[in-house]
């Protein structure tokens, strides 16, 4: 019989090891996306996934389990008992599942993502019907053994992944309230556009090199260190790495720097907060970030509630205008402004501005659930998808790929991860309300473009924490109150409106 | 009781992984070399670490010693049996040595080659003195260990590990052969160098991306497909990943092309031999290429026989010239030409030319016995030194910097090393002597800038064979006859007196 503290060691020793294996896949997934020759790919799939493997065979050995009942929560201290407390999430997510019905999901994915590729190129979604029904079918059988297991319902179960603890009755309220918001908020919105001066692009060309100086810069102005960071290049931005090596990437347009602007800007805020992680922990579950809805909090934060506001737009309008060598009205701050602020309802979900971005995640989170339900076969998907547009931005896709076929998560298998975008950004006007009167030196410093008072707050009462409380909790603690859609409403009203 | 075929898979299976997690080392290490922010020094190392435990804790499972002990080699066909046969080297290469010994080896190292960096920038041997001590008496240690184990010398023990299966007594007559060959020959060398026009550098400065464009052609020109490799830039170039995703570096001086240009190719020679290892074995020990000896003779058969051979500069001397906007009498043929193949006896042996190289590789194979067998006292290393590159090459060095401390391998370890670089040259001309023999069109190719029917014939006789043979006997197949120095001095007859 092992000693309580020897089995919480043991523990340690085991998890840490899950650890690095986590972050040497994390590079080879970066060095995939940023650099590798397409010849790697098979070899690259094959590395990772023995890298799962090897991982997946140290959590569900039986000494894990046996350890997890050995350990005495009683003789530790607050951060080893939610250490604990994680630990035992990660094993029953790994251990909840057979691991052929794992596999068989994961395989579905693979094929469907593939077909759903071609569907989407062609806006052909019957072509793609069958490999979705299949992804559907054991998606839900997982999520049924995960509810059981857990104890609560299938979307919670599903969710649960990405928005540990979170519930859809919760969310279902907050996203209810919004679409309830929006469609007279929206047609302010629009009208008060029509009566300002049009916004007028920067013309470019803006040669590549000059906006990579640039944008590393921007990353160093939020707080990032290149002496222990890296900024690179993908098809799609993201941010990699661990918090003594962050990996961040967006991708550039000679004729326009605005997005990859805010990609970085964006990343970096994910790279902050992971760089902000309890150094005594970062081996350890205690140790991680606090699931998606925080995470994405982290980096709208500093996109959205930062960098497009007035204050840093003041201030980056001369730098940007310096380092681009432009001219003319289109740089002055104003125009500028205007330009990242933006709104415009569209089909498109990753091309939305703030204001109508929720309506497409209301519309999936919606229709989502009934497809998991069994409320809405697959093949009405479309007429669904088109009526819920009309419905909550009056818009109505002319095809497929500008509707449901737009967006890769079903057809991979991620069912329950639409909500966190959301409730992201909504997290993040709430934080960046709190912090704001915590110390109200945050937004006058940004004006100067000095981003260390609210990094300060945010690593007191967010990155510095980890998994240290759950994801209410934690937002309790910083903001006072659990999450709802108030801060975010008064940060539209107030950018929009006033 | 398991039966002798599903034995032979089950080691399959588990060698697989281990080939896997080398894969993955060799990326994070490539990254360490070319990508990685200083910040993430600590964490790599421990990444790296970790997947060696746990690769060592597969090598070392008992499982494996009884699987080797049930498999019936007879039952198998000829690459099975070479692949049994050299899973147990790597098997006993590592259970031969107790696990605390190698650790205590590797700690000490680590120690030692950190005070040697300081030591060498101060040219201050004493303060190296007593870590070499620990690093020596600990590589003794293992020596004696695996030479019980391998029923063999010290020595021979020692260098198995990078040359295995050759012994240091049939490598003394090779080398005592070239240390009896070189004073006279070096000195005609010199004599008829003087008679010549005086080598012109060519003037740059070189802009470096020109230079990149101009060295990735180089190596495409040798064989590397980039649709499968990538070029980079490190500190030292080295070559490195698998065969369907090849990583070289070299390193780049904007006002001379040569150095960079002579590492590509000769690290393109590497990468060479690693993609053409046979494809239904790459993820198994007979898969793996043959050894040290092996491989340094194809990158030294590219670099030094093929493309220092005045066909090749008469061919890519246009090219030099108008890639990098040349002028004048410095980039005519024959000045490349003789500044490729100047010969100058020096200090340092990374500098050195092929004619001086091999002293310098005889001074530390000398040497290196001398401190294993007791027989020259640390303390009195660097007077040794000095006698015998005054012996060998007829110049003193005169700081230990230029001397004993130059270079990295006995501070770090690698004791038995040091006669793999000049058998791996005399290996590559006895090898590309037999490829001209047997297939007369090679050389001819080679002079309109064409490798294949070279790298046909390697892929044949070389590349494709892995570990199927052992060093010896492949080099016998390929050439006729074992390794022996005569088909080096020809080629030095040949390229430099006649």
């Amino acid at each position: 019989m092992i000693d309580v503290s020897d089995a919480y060691e043991a523990l340690e020793r085991r998890f840490r090891r899950l650890d690095i294996l986590r972050q040497a896949e994390g590079i080879l997934h970066w060095d995939q996306s940023v650099f590798m020759p397409p010849g790697g790919a098979a070899a690259r799939g094959a590395q990772l996934a023995e890298l799962k493997v090897i991982g997946h065979e140290i959590i569900t050995a039986p000494e894990i389990e046996r350890l997890l009942g050995e350990v005495d929560p009683t003789a530790l201290d607050p951060w080893q008992q939610a250490n604990v407390r994680e630990m035992y999430r990660v094993w029953a997510d790994a251990n909840a599942v057979p691991a052929d019905l794992v596999v068989a999901h994961s395989k579905a994915c693979t094929a469907c993502e593939a077909v759903w590729r071609e569907a989407r190129a062609n806006s052909d979604f019957p072509s793609v019907l069958p490999a979705l029904e299949e992804v559907l079918r054991l998606t839900r059988e997982i999520g049924e053994v995960k509810a059981t297991f857990l104890k609560v319902g299938l979307y919670d179960a599903l969710m649960d992944q990405y928005a540990p603890g979170m519930r859809i009755d919760d969310i279902t309220l907050v996203l209810n309230d919004y679409a309830d918001f929006l469609p007279s908020f929206l047609g302010r919105v629009l009208e008060r556009q029509k009566t300002e001066q049009p916004v007028i692009a920067p013309a470019g060309p803006f040669p590549l090199d000059t906006q990579r100086v640039l944008m590393r810069r921007l990353a160093e102005t939020v707080g990032l260190d290149f002496q222990s960071a890296r900024l690179d290049e993908s098809l799609h931005p993201f941010s990699a790495g661990i918090p003594e090596d962050s990996r961040i990437t967006t991708r550039y347009d000679e004729d326009d720097f605005a997005d990859a602007m805010m990609a970085v800007l964006h990343e970096t805020g994910h790279a902050m907060y992971e760089r902000g992680r309890p150094v005594a922990w970062r081996g350890q579950p205690v140790g991680r970030s606090r699931g998606m809805v925080i995470h994405e909090s982290q980096s709208l934060l500093v996109e959205m509630q930062v960098c497009r506001s007035r204050e840093f737009i003041d201030w980056v309008a001369p730098m940007l205008k310096d380092g681009l060598s432009g001219e003319g009205p289109a740089w002055v701050a104003d125009n500028l402004y205007r330009r990242v602020i933006f709104v415009e309802p569209s089909f498109i979900r990753v091309d939305a501005d703030e204001v109508t971005y929720p309506a497409h995640v209301i519309l999936r989170t919606r229709l989502e659930q009934a497809m998991l339900a069994g409320d809405l076969a697959l093949r009405d998907l479309p007429g669904a998808w088109d009526a819920t547009m009309q419905e909550l931005l009056g818009v109505t896709p002319p095809e497929d790929r500008l509707g449901c076929l737009q967006d890769i998560h079903w057809y991979d298998g991620a069912w329950g991860y639409f909500p966190t975008y959301t409730l992201g950004a909504m997290a993040a006007a709430q934080i960046f309300q709190s912090a704001q009167t915590a110390d109200e030196g945050i937004l006058p410093s940004i004006a100067e473009g000095n981003f260390k008072p609210l990094m300060v707050w945010l690593r007191e009462n967010i990155h510095g924490l980890g998994c240290l409380y759950t994801a209410d909790e934690l937002l309790e603690r910083a903001t006072g109150r659990p999450l709802d859609p108030s801060s975010f409403k008064v940060h539209l009203q107030e950018r929009y409106l006033d």
